[in-house]
């Protein structure tokens, strides 16, 4: 019998994903960031997105900086899809001797992204546990066949991410802005041809695209912005941490190349969140990362169960899947 | 400071609603079986449920069963609206020294139950925690305007209830059939005012009927169907388990009295599934039960997080709200 550790995340939904049958008007099942579905003239993306305690913020943490992420990663889903954000339901799983307050927090957390971002709560539930968790589920939209997936980059395209990584821990997983703006402008704009969001790495993201667009994706690690929590988590090389460090939730995108002095221009003129081009895409499979740091040992980024003596897979440099 | 079993879930839940704005193209928010929102011409249903191991299940219960359950949940709120099921995306929760075999036979269990009822997984997420958990949320469709309320109960209208009630602790919490060709049939042949389905207790959810529709809700005992299980469960009278256990996931519902016969006629031709009169709705407030069992001191139903010395509310006889 193989347990959830023995596999880690990806193995696991891959296997979920093979027991589940085609749905009416489903455009794009498990394997994005998003789901999506048809309905009348638009295209709708669903997500779910669980916050637990010890996993992804550490008991005691200020409600409302919790209500902040789990919403954010929800809304960074949507904005991975060129989306906009409307309706959200979130599960809560509490001790019974948790005070009511800390529920307000959240929820206070909550709202304030979402009056900044689009988007209303409209449901959700509570339940007994150990441990506080939150599970938000949310709908977006976005006109019908427009959703920006992980599919559709192509060798010639160049590949940009959004701001600069690594070292979210410090802070940023806890207070980050979700790129919605620029996810539907690039969808309006029609300039990207596949996009996902930074959610487990720079190098584990690449790798799905890299992955889902059936091309290889080379990343030139000298070109990578370096957030400046990134040169103050712990001894290790900032760029490691920009490669590999999890839950920036910034954006990845490729550009087909005729369109990237556009691309360029325009984003200064709409957008203080930078955009740096950080390498192509090629005929091929696998991630290829020219420049890493020596450190690099084939650590492609965070994955859920993985036993810690068994992260190295295909996301790591000079692989050739 | 208040703790969340000084609340109990009803009161937690209130709370929670006072924090949420108004949302774009929301029909109804939090306070119904689902919310509704406007999709272009359709409405759309939307409602999550957590099934959780201690709480809604037994550590080592078959897998399927766990599956079935808490898809079923959420079809059986997708069917007190009148509608058809869709989408569902499931986030788990799982100890990492879990077996995949348990999460492919949840699977298993939610999928052959979705292949009778409609709709599809379509997406999820799989997090680490200490406890089996699944959190499930559900995407269901009517044409706008068209959804079966709490609300919608008059003075005058007849109370009926699908099934047979109590003893689900048993096994049907666990194999229930969601009421949906019921609802929607419901809907579409314009029978009923208002409707709830039974998933923690028939006095609770007549409760939440009255409330909502500002109305008192007779319910007659007497004529109250009591399910075989609940002359096993113990040495309680079977009508007092009917009328307060929880998860039977029947439907009660509302009907005007100039509708009933063709009601109940139409019912016999269509559905196997007994439907039953059990009272009447009245101008006033509250619920008040006539033939009670005396032994009922005002257990309304089961509610979460409440502490067990304070579970007597408004749902109980008499009350006068």
């Amino acid at each position: 019998m193989t347990t959830l550790e023995q596999l880690g995340e990806r193995k696991i939904i891959e296997a979920l994903a093979r027991l589940i049958g085609p749905g009416r008007d489903v455009i794009t099942g498990i394997g994005d960031d998003c789901a999506v579905v048809r309905a009348g003239t638009d295209d709708w993306v669903i997500t779910t997105d669980p916050v637990i305690e010890g996993v992804h913020f550490l008991s005691g943490e200020v409600p409302q900086r919790i209500g902040h992420k789990a919403v954010g990663r929800v809304l960074s889903d949507v904005a991975s899809m060129g989306a906009e954000p409307l309706w959200l339901a979130i599960n809560i799983v509490a001790p019974p001797t948790l005070e009511l307050a800390v529920l307000e927090g959240i929820y206070e957390g909550a709202n304030a992204l979402l009056a900044r971002c689009g988007g209303a709560i409209i449901g959700g539930d509570v339940a007994q546990g150990n441990n506080l968790e939150l599970h938000v589920f949310g709908v977006g939209r976005l006109p019908a066949g427009t959703a920006l997936l992980r599919s559709g980059a192509k060798p010639g395209d160049l590949l940009y991410v959004t701001g600069a990584l690594g070292g979210s821990l410090l802070g940023k997983h806890l207070d980050f802005t979700p790129r919605l703006a620029e996810g539907q402008w690039l969808r309006e704009q029609q300039l990207a041809t596949a996009m996902i969001d930074v959610s487990d790495g720079l190098l584990s993201e690449a790798n799905h695209l890299a992955e889902c667009s059936r091309a290889r994706v080379m990343v030139d690690a000298a070109r990578v912005p370096t957030a400046p929590a990134a040169h103050h988590v712990d001894t290790h090389a900032p760029l490691a941490h920009a490669l590999t460090d999890g839950e920036d939730f910034e954006l990845l995108f490729t550009v087909p190349a005729e369109k990237t002095s556009v691309l360029e221009q325009a984003w200064r003129e709409h957008f203080e969140t930078p955009c740096t081009c950080i390498g192509t895409v090629e005929p091929g499979g696998g991630v290829h990362t020219l420049h890493a740091p020596e450190e690099l040992t084939g650590n492609p980024g965070y994955e859920h169960f993985r036993l810690s003596d068994s992260t190295k897979n295909a996301g790591a440099e000079n692989a050739t899947e």
